[in-house]
Formats: C-alpha cells, sequence, structure tokens
C-alpha cells in the first residue's frame, strides 16, 4: 500500500464568514525523514476560533497562514519513525503541525510526549492542552475567582468556557453561562455544573443577566465580545475583572461597537486580554494539575469529532458558526492511545 | 464686621453641559462649633471633573450630590477656630469640605495638617494630593512605565495629566500628549518636558500618533475616552496598559461608541479604571515622595487659580471645556500660608 498525505491548506483569506472556497485537499506523497527527525501519523487536528483570525492577513497578533500550503494546527499523533534518540516509534506527541495526514518534524524540541494513561489521548490539545490552560489563566491567574461572586462565561459549553465556567463553581462562585442553542444550555446545567444558563439568541445578553444575576457580574470570562461584553459593561460590580482570551463573534467579519465602556471607571473595572503562548512557561505543571481536577469530579470534559480529514473544512467553519459543543476536533486516523473509549468524554 | 459665609449650591442636575443655571450662591450665618470640633476658613476650593458626575443621579461610583445643598469638594484653608486639642488656630488643613467660605468640622479624623514648607498650600489638594496621586497610582502602580516606553497622555497639561507625563519621563519613557489649545500644546512642550504634543482640536488623535509615534502605544494614560481611547486602541504595542483614571469627554453629555475594543485581545492589553479613593492606606507617604521629585526638577506643577467665591460656577464649568491650564481652583480668601507665593508655580 503506497501511503498518501492529504493536506488541507488556505485557498484564500476569508471575507466575512469563511467558506469551503477558502480552502484545497491536496495530495503529497508521505515526507522522508533525516537522523534526528521523526515522522508523526497525526491522529487528531485541532479546529480553534483563532486560526480564523490568523487566515486573514494583517489582522491578528500572529503571523498570517500563508496561502496554498497546509494550515497550522496543533495536532495529537503517533511517532510513526524516529530518527530522534528521544522518540520511539508508537510514542503519542502533540506539537503545532499541520491539518495533514503525516508531518515530518525535522525540529523535534516542541514535540511534547502524551501519557495515555491520563486520559484520552486528544485532551493533550484540549482539555488538558491549550484550551484548559486558556481556562485556567484566565479564571484563576487573572481574574483570581474568589467564593461567593458571581461570574459569567459567554461561550459557556465550549473548548474554553465549559472549563472556565467550572474551575469558578469550584472555586465556590455562582457561575451563569450563556450558549446559543437550547442543547449545549441543557448540556451547561447536566453535565457543566452552571448554575444558570441562557440562550443567547432567544434572549439579549442583558435582558438574561439582569434576569438571573440582577446583583451584576463580579467576573466576565469573554469568549465572544461585542454584544454580550457590551451588555456585561452596563452590569459589572465593583471591581469587576474581564480576561478576554478571544471575541469569536468579531472573527468571522462581525464589527461591533462598545457603547458601556466608561462604566470601566466608575466601576474601577480592569479588562485584560491574553494570549496562551505568553503564559507556557510553566505549562508542564499544569496537565497533572488538571487530571487531579477531573478525578475529584471538578471539570468533566467533552471533545467534539469530526471524522475524516476531507471534512476539516467543513468541521472548522461549523465551529465558527457554533456547531460544536466542547472542543472541536478531527480525527483523521485510528486512535489506539486511550486506555478506554471514555464515552463519557466523548458525546459522538 | 459681621461674617457671612457665602455657599455655592447645586440648583439642579445638569442635563448635557453644565450651566450657571444648575448653581446658585446662598448666604447664610458663619456656623458656631461645639466641644471636638473646628471651624475652618475656607481659602481654596477644587473643581475636579469627577464632580460633573456627581451632580448626575445614578451616572457615577459615588452617591450624587443633594440638590439644593453646598456642594462637597476638597478644600485648603486655615482653622479660624478650634475647639478640638489636635488642632490650633493659625493651622493651615484640607479635608473634604464644600463650595463655602467656612465649614464646621465636626467630625476631624479625616481633617489632614498642611505642613506649608513643603510648597504653595494650595498644592495639597493638586500636585501634592489626589490629582498627583491619581497620576502616579495609574502611571507607576498599575501602568508600572519602563524606560524605552512609548507613552501617551491625553489631557496632557490638566491636574492630573501634567503629573503622568512628568513621572513617565523621568522613568525614562518617550512622552507624547494631547491637549486641546495650541497655549497648551506650547506649556506641555516648554514647561512639562513632554517629547511631542499635539492638539486635538487641530488633528486627529489617530493620525497625530501616527505621524508623532508611528510604533505605537506601550501605555496610554486615558482621562479623556472616547475618539481619544478608540484611536489609541487601534495603535497599541503588545501588553499596552491603559489605566483609565476618567472619561471628561463621556461626563458632560457625550456618548461614544468604541470600535476597536477587540484589539485588547492581539494584544494582549490591559485596560484598568481605577478611582484614587481606593488607593488612600498610605496616601500620607505621598507628599514627601512627590515632593522630593520636584525638588529634583522631575515635576513641575501649575495652579490654574480663579478669585473668588462667586465665581466658582464658571470656573468649573470653565474646567469642564477646558480652559484651564493645570489644576482649577477658586481662591475665597487670603492665602497666607505659602512662604513665598511660588511665581514659577502659578502661572495666573
Amino acid at each position: 500500500m503506497v501511503l498518501q498525505n492529504t493536506q488541507v491548506c488556505l485557498a484564500s483569506s476569508p471575507r466575512g464568514a469563511a467558506t469551503s472556497d477558502n480552502f484545497f485537499l491536496r495530495q503529497s506523497p508521505v515526507p522522508e525523514i533525516d537522523d534526528g527527525e521523526v515522522l508523526v501519523r497525526n491522529i487528531y487536528l485541532s479546529c480553534d476560533p483563532y486560526m480564523r483570525g490568523r487566515m486573514a492577513a494583517g489582522t491578528g497578533y500572529a503571523a498570517g497562514f500563508p496561502l496554498g500550503g497546509p494550515i497550522p494546527a496543533r495536532v495529537v499523533g503517533q511517532i510513526m519513525q524516529s530518527r530522534h534518540r528521544n522518540f520511539s516509534e508508537g510514542d503519542f506527541v502533540w506539537d503545532f503541525l499541520r491539518w495533514e495526514n503525516f508531518t515530518r518534524v525535522t525540529d523535534v524540541r516542541a514535540l511534547r510526549r502524551i501519557d495515555p494513561s491520563l486520559g484520552p489521548i486528544s485532551h493533550a490539545i484540549s482539555v488538558l492542552g491549550m484550551p484548559g490552560r486558556t481556562a485556567e489563566v484566565g479564571m484563576i491567574d487573572i481574574a483570581g475567582v474568589k467564593a461567593g461572586e458571581t461570574v459569567f462565561v459567554s461561550a459557556a459549553s465550549g473548548a474554553v468556557g465549559s472549563v472556565a465556567g467550572q474551575l469558578a463553581k469550584a472555586a465556590g462562585a455562582r457561575v451563569i453561562g450563556s450558549a446559543g442553542t437550547d442543547e449545549k444550555v441543557r448540556h451547561c446545567l447536566e453535565n457543566l455544573q452552571y448554575d444558570a444558563v441562557f440562550n443567547y439568541r432567544k434572549e439579549p445578553p442583558g435582558e438574561a443577566l439582569d434576569r438571573l444575576c440582577p446583583e451584576g457580574v463580579d467576573i466576565y470570562f469573554d469568549n465572544v465580545g461585542g454584544e454580550t461584553l457590551d451588555a456585561v459593561l452596563a452590569r459589572i460590580q465593583p471591581f469587576a475583572r474581564i480576561p478576554v482570551c478571544g471575541m469569536i463573534s468579531q472573527y468571522d467579519g462581525g464589527d461591533y461597537s462598545l457603547r458601556n465602556a466608561g462604566n470601566v471607571v466608575g466601576k474601577r473595572a480592569m479588562i485584560r486580554g491574553f494570549i496562551i503562548y505568553d503564559h507556557m512557561q510553566d505549562f508542564d505543571l499544569y496537565p497533572p494539575r488538571m487530571v487531579a481536577r477531573m478525578r475529584r469530579g471538578e471539570v468533566r470534559y467533552f471533545d467534539d469529532i469530526v471524522d475524516g480529514i476531507e471534512n476539516t473544512p467543513a468541521a472548522f467553519i461549523g465551529m465558527l458558526r457554533g456547531d460544536n459543543i466542547g472542543k472541536r476536533l478531527v480525527r483523521i486516523s485510528d486512535d489506539p492511545g486511550s486506555p478506554t473509549n471514555h464515552p463519557e468524554n466523548q458525546r459522538r
């Protein structure tokens, strides 16, 4: 059997909402490796909101993705061939690789080994990886959540928000969430320990907050920006903290002007944008810390898995639209890595 | 001679720009005092932007000013009569008193004695008082200015901004300012050590910043909010800090929507509102620290003094319009307190 390397490439920068025309699939040979390198068979490809920003030139915080090539993304895979003494065939690893089946890793310094005894290997790029750590940095390091506070999380069932909400709950806060479908609302209430959740497509955020937390908001974990952020700014308590790790409502061509920013003075509020890459210096301590929380039942996590590399563009576009419940991943080859299928952690 | 106590009272809450109709003068007898109290002859009345907010019910961060009574404000005065063992006739003091000639102080715990050897006694409510400390909290405690950074200060010649800019300069930053008249621009360049200053009424802030600091802004000390804040948000450097101590453009009925707030994520910026009353725990250490800076030539300060209690409403309204250069005060009686007139520190 001759293996093919399917690559999902960027055809053009999206204008407005991303569409399938912005992507194309390409077949190329499986790469060969030299001494000191490894070949990874990719298993899970990550679909993250920030990638939308990097598909448009000049809009984002990092270099834009080049047109015509496979799209850079976090990937979980297995070492298929190793010519580096630190890695052996069969090791599970994750790294920033590409949306493709096989990646030749010429510089292994950033390649991290995954311990499959900790849970599903996909978790290395979801709850035990950047999305989970993003929630922790925002809710604990930046916002410093305390017992008794009122916390609001938008995109409450998402890859990051679902962890942020549960971390706040574990700290003793009262936690309100918003999500875009009734199914997500139910999921937040039944599986993610939220105290109250509303469907922002059915009820304006301001009205919902007045109903669910008339006393106002101490912490808003902002994943969306726009109208929701504005509604919160009108309802913040003194010394409110608003860690902002994304404004998904504005990535996909959205546009919104904040009317209530003046309230940050009177309420002595802090709005702080952050990017997880600035908080990587002690990243290795994070996965065991989160595993301990999960074993104590403080955090449950749900990957939202789509199968087939050819479905990656649609999986990504759907994630931007909010189709996913939990962390959106594409499984592109067999996952032998997880000791069990952890059915309670994989809804689909 | 029978002394009269003229009081400047709030007639109505301003709608839009404050006008003289919002105020009235009232004559009342000089108060008598009981044991444990003092009578203060007021000398300098403070006119501060935040007071505009407190004249409108329900808009601000502190209880609104009551209608019909003398307006609460910081005051420098002299003890005229004392029945409290801690204070003697002739002592110079400051406190939150009222816009009036004579104030009976029934609770002396917040009354602070002024050392006239430190400079003009008016400085107790300007550079050595809340406005100066506001600049220090914002520029040093919150923004943590560092050598080599690019700092932008709006209301650059004002009571707070003029100190903020000079503190940044003393820390080794490059400091850009904006002001609303050519006279203020000149004053900033000649007397306040700014590296570059523009007149925001003649040049849009965005264009001026592109011209004066094309590399972008590390710290924006925000006194005004609105369009200027928006222009800065489009031009922040990574890890920018924006301490916000006021949004004078929005106090007087202004209204503005921020378009560029989304940039705080990509640039990992922090916007933090603060109010000086939350930073009073070590206030007594501040005046000697600032006096030392002034003696080293790092900070020069200019009070903008209007004479006559009957002119207080006009002095206040003019300050909101930007007539003042430096800290707007009203001198309502003789100032015997300053060892010299410190002419270099009093422009008018």
